[in-house]
């Protein structure tokens, strides 16, 4: 089974190019979309997508990532291999996130003609080496036959939780399609807590950090801890990143020490 | 094979996480994305689209809805049994339309844990509880294993067609991207009419009856009977919902008797 | 196999009704989306999809499309059979740069009711009589059991790229959901240039004919060879078409001469 994210969009062909690659190599493979829509360019926003579904799948799924503003550079294709699967993708960072939740047991640059298109163009590898790399994967091929061990991965721009004053201060990995403000913060002492003040760029909340949207009256705010274990501030029936007019990035700092 | 209607849109991770837990547990299920872009929390929306669609599905489809404002509160999640196939998703009326046109024959409520993720969360049931049940019951799980027998569906918010002094009182199901207004009316006498007079929220049109869109001169209004056998009002080559201003839900009075 | 182009979109059960019939007739189909964002009733741009595509997908494929502002009409459903695959769908250009491509070994007029559903609507014919012919014809039914054979098939309306006074007159193909304007040049003067001089509607650049999209500093203008063998024009992170008010059909005159 293969995945793919990536930043192309669903109006152009160019994922269904990566597709029939795919499939012209290995006809009988299974391919799942993560999702398309990664803004362009946004190595955190794929990654974070990829890390979002990958734990979803079944062992041995190989996740295809293409967000790579870098393409014809130096930057390297890279296979990295974990616990539960294989990711494909550019060297960028956008694989490191989800493939280390999985603990990464090899890497490997894809060096190996073998297993690219007999054309590489220097504009769409993700087309000319990144999918076949998937199809053959997914095959049978053998992970060190695609290239050599390689142990420096670029890591991506994600920054961790840092505790100041009894504040954890984290950041917005994400503002879904809903306006729900997914942070990076999952730490005890918030999911535990019962009310938390919240810090945002232009605005502070008190807020109930309660366990499903609609515990709220429409359209007030809340906290809780999403799907993914993250804590969340939303609006029920509501859009909460516009009308705080947050974005993926934005600093947030969180307290429950009043509790 | 297994459908899947949502207002998840196609930027987020979580209609890929819905298709990986259907995946683990059922390796060879068949997905059909009907549409992810449903309008957030429009149930109405999502019980036209998937009656729309189910129609054209082999028997014994499973169509999985996820429109589901209510998630984590008392609502119930359901299986409905028909004559055709099955559907799954919250007991919010989403379902109902598709399923009585199929005849529905039994109904269940979803309690039994062993058919949902080990860890069911208080915010995405689509993820934790319905994609298992669509992929168990896409399995051969039977129907009545899924949790207790039910009667008392939730009814969506649908009006019927009325007559009053001769005309028709109907409302618009929707308006779809080409801009065609598709409105709930498939009676008879308006079937076989060959000019109506058709009176919207802002306007009065006279309008042929024709059979194609392509029989109106470009931009003129028309109306024909749709694919789907409902009356539609459109435009050759042009977006009617946007000339004419026009929504789902609006009342539509349609006439007739001067033909 | 079955990809589909349509300007249904993603919002509408339609790319759903099209799946189902063809599913009904053929259990195994494995369906592929190209894309069902083609502007509506742009032939010009669906055919673009569908040949920027198909070449990347294996021996035997049936490429379906529907962008069909003529449906109802005299206009014919036809099957086209090449040296590569097939393409099926209205006869008004959209299939002939893909087909023409693999070259067109015969054509066939879409007549015969036993591969249609059993009731055609005149306002959807990708579902009522493409989709099933595509299944059937993905389940081993020869082309020649469809209908008659035709010749005189409608013509895409592309201009072909001109000579003039030294200088290259071609057009846009498309701006890509990165604003990447790609152009339908790819003749050899150019292609072997390092410099060219592109004269757009408003605008005349004077551009380095580089490798990759990052050989350039961001933002700046660069044209490149695009991964599908064309001249295109772009800005390095950043919406090119946009900056240049550029859409599709635009004229575009090339100069390499001064190099």
């Amino acid at each position: 089974m293969i995945t793919i994210t990536s930043d192309f969009g669903l109006r152009d062909p160019y994922v269904a190019e990566l597709k029939g690659v795919i499939l012209t190599i290995n006809k009988g493979a299974n391919i799942i979309d993560v999702t398309h829509n990664v803004e362009k360019f946004n190595i955190r926003m794929g990654a974070f997508m990829m890390a979002s579904a990958a734990p979803y799948f079944p062992e041995g799924t190989i996740h295809l990532a293409v967000v790579d503003p870098g393409v014809g550079t130096e930057r390297r294709g890279i296979l990295v291999q974990t616990q539960q699967g294989y990711f494909v993708g550019p060297d960028n960072g956008i694989l490191l996130i989800a493939a280390q939740n999985q603990e990464i047991t090899h890497a490997y640059e894809l060096t190996n003609p073998k297993f690219m298109l007999p054309k590489v163009s220097s504009t769409f590898h993700g087309r000319d080496t990144f999918a076949p790399a998937a199809a053959y994967l997914d095959m049978g091929v053998k992970p060190f036959e695609f290239g050599p061990d390689i142990i420096d991965l670029v890591a991506p721009d994600f920054t961790f939780v840092k505790q100041r004053n009894g504040s954890l201060i984290g950041e917005v990995l994400h503002a879904d399609s809903f306006g729900n403000i997914i942070t990076n913060i999952n730490q005890k002492e918030i999911v535990q807590a019962k009310f938390i003040r919240v810090k945002l760029e232009k605005i502070s909340l008190n807020l109930a950090l309660v366990k499903t949207y609609s515990s709220a009256k429409s359209q007030e705010a809340i906290a809780l801890i999403g799907s993914h274990g993250f804590l969340e501030i939303a609006l029920n029936l509501a859009n909460a990143a516009e009308k705080f007019n947050v974005k993926a990035g934005d600093l947030v700092e969180v307290t429950a020490d009043w509790i």
